[in-house]
């Protein structure tokens, strides 16, 4: 740490992302990527941009904001766009959180991080059974909620009227529903905006619209709370997202049926995957995104299978200590990359050397 | 506003970039762009990985930084990239001004936008005669330190011993340099890292590399600050910059020539623009930047002026009131660009109408 860091911050810990090793070709299920590519408008977008890039991007994002708009039965004043979904929760956590925050405790790891950085009083609320969100336990928190639906690393999706309960019993607060996997089979939330102002709703394009690399987020709300978002925006980064994601993420709205198609591959990969993890003992959760959560039969250490796993050329998500210590968080790929997952898995459940 | 947002941001006035009006095809001079897109190698970068963009860029930037620390004889370890400089300032006054801040009363605005969001104690350094910043005001400020060399707005460079001056009498505190325009003719304070340990130096790959679009920035400095500044991008959003981008800078960088012998036209285009504007009865400082700042001879009014051009289809940037409320603010585009800014300017002071 330099002399020159605020006291404040000295004791902040960062997020920790997926590994991304270079020392071999690796097959990734650690980072809940989409296996497949970005359709072909897309990939002729960013191209056809590249020779402007001199010119700065829209500030606005008005092109993406109008085809967010029309594709969600908003207005664009409804609609904010940044640089990932992780810029808009960093702005919410700022901004929002002046009563404090709820989060759950198996969630995404992000949200302590962001309630450190912006001294936000925390309340972490405890899982139900098999690690679910309990409405019971999520309302009148007096306090500015945010819940992932479906919730990250376990993938368990809350009901409609499930989120609708925690919304309409916290109408004095904020509620954030963190959507970023809900096109893998769960409901949005966005269809309760009309009647809710204390909800905002925040998507991803990395996930379902495979455009990890291109850092592309959008958060859906009242226009109120969509402007005072844009003022965070304008006050930190207001050129946050580059002109080709820009590009890239109105060309796949103008092909999100190639996206909503992989989407439902994916969440039948996901089952199949599933039913043969069962079968070789692992017990997963019943997720509605495109990851297991899952733990290894009796006798077998997630930590092991993770490590031996990697040594094959591997990736899958282990957490380290904690309650999900006894986990693997394995992404869905392609029928490929899962017919090579199980494999491996069977060599390094036989004992087999590499 | 919302009911959501924290009172103690109720008052916080966001920055505004220069417009970007859509009604017609404008020359544009307000907003110091590149008129040159990017090289050959950048274009082909980045649509190479149009294609892969479903995975996660790399967020430790290895490559960029590796090429970034052979650019300018440092270790990967002294290099932080980010999505835009405006990204890594906010992280400066984020994190490192708790002791205040000072700053330039003529400078970039958004030093104002960054010290009132992180509620930073402001200390508005006055410019010296002819808007330019004077190293003696400079000296054992007991505060963070922000310049920008050549200075934002006023383009006017401060030799590099005058830099050092300012460096060295504030040793217990950090001086930030922000050289977004340092390319175009000023002396960069990169040469000092070696020797002070309180220097950040703060660089975009917007002006002189023709990438306002791919949103890159980077900063140079000691090993333990460019970790903290790390921490505080891996507890905000770890993933800000594209694949794209990250391609696309370093492509330019191994293309460095293009932009360098651009930069050299560019500033030759500055003092051609300048020497006509002079005898056009304009009085510019003495700009060491990408942009001119030019005050009109008597009896025009620049606001005038600028929506005057505006009406002809070229944009310049207008800062309103304030002490800049007599002066425009012209980037030197192409000889084309200029030629056709000075004949719209010329029809404006002869009275035509459009």
């Amino acid at each position: 740490m330099s002399r020159f860091l605020n006291s404040r911050l000295e004791s902040l810990e960062a997020y920790v992302p997926g590994e991304q090793p270079a020392d071999r070709e690796y097959i990734k299920l650690n980072a809940n990527e989409s296996p497949y590519p970005p359709s072909p408008g897309v990939v002729r977008a960013v191209s056809g941009c590249a020779g402007r890039m001199n010119l700065y991007p829209d500030a606005a994002c008005r092109g993406l904001k109008a085809a967010l708009a029309a594709r969600y039965n908003l207005l664009p004043e409804n609609v904010m766009v940044t640089a990932g979904s992780d810029d808009i929760l960093n702005f919410c956590f700022m901004g929002f959180c002046g009563r404090g925050v709820a989060y759950p405790a198996v969630s995404y790891g992000f949200y302590e991080v962001f309630a450190d950085l912006h001294g936000v009083e925390r309340s972490v609320i405890p899982m139900g059974p098999g690690l679910t969100i309990e409405p019971g336990r999520w309302e009148n928190l007096g306090r500015t909620v945010v819940i992932a639906n479906p919730n990250a690393q376990t993938g368990i999706a809350l009901p409609l009227a499930d989120v609708e309960r925690i919304v309409a019993s916290n109408a004095s607060d904020l509620v954030v529903v963190d959507e970023a996997y809900v096109d893998f089979g769960a409901e949005s939330a966005a269809a309760l905006l009309g009647e809710y102002e204390n909800l905002l709703v925040v998507r991803t394009f990395s996930k379902s619209r495979s455009l990890a690399g291109a850092r592309l987020g959008f958060a859906l709300g009242g226009a109120e709370l969509i402007a005072d978002l844009e003022r965070l925006k304008y006050s930190t980064n207001p050129y946050s997202v580059s002109m080709a994601s820009l590009a890239a993420g109105e060309a796949a709205l103008a092909e999100d049926g190639y996206y909503m198609e992989k989407c439902a591959v994916i969440a039948a990969e996901r089952e199949k995957l599933k039913s043969v993890l069962g079968k070789m003992g692992f017990v997963s959760t019943p997720s509605m995104a495109n990851f297991l959560l899952s733990r290894p039969p009796e006798g077998l250490r997630a930590e092991e299978i993770f490590l031996a796993l990697r040594e094959r050329g591997i990736l899958v998500r282990y957490f380290g200590g904690g309650s999900l210590a006894e986990y693997l968080r394995i992404s869905v790929g392609s029928p490929e990359q899962n017919g090579a997952l199980l494999e491996a898995l069977g060599t390094v459940m036989r004992g087999e050397k590499v």
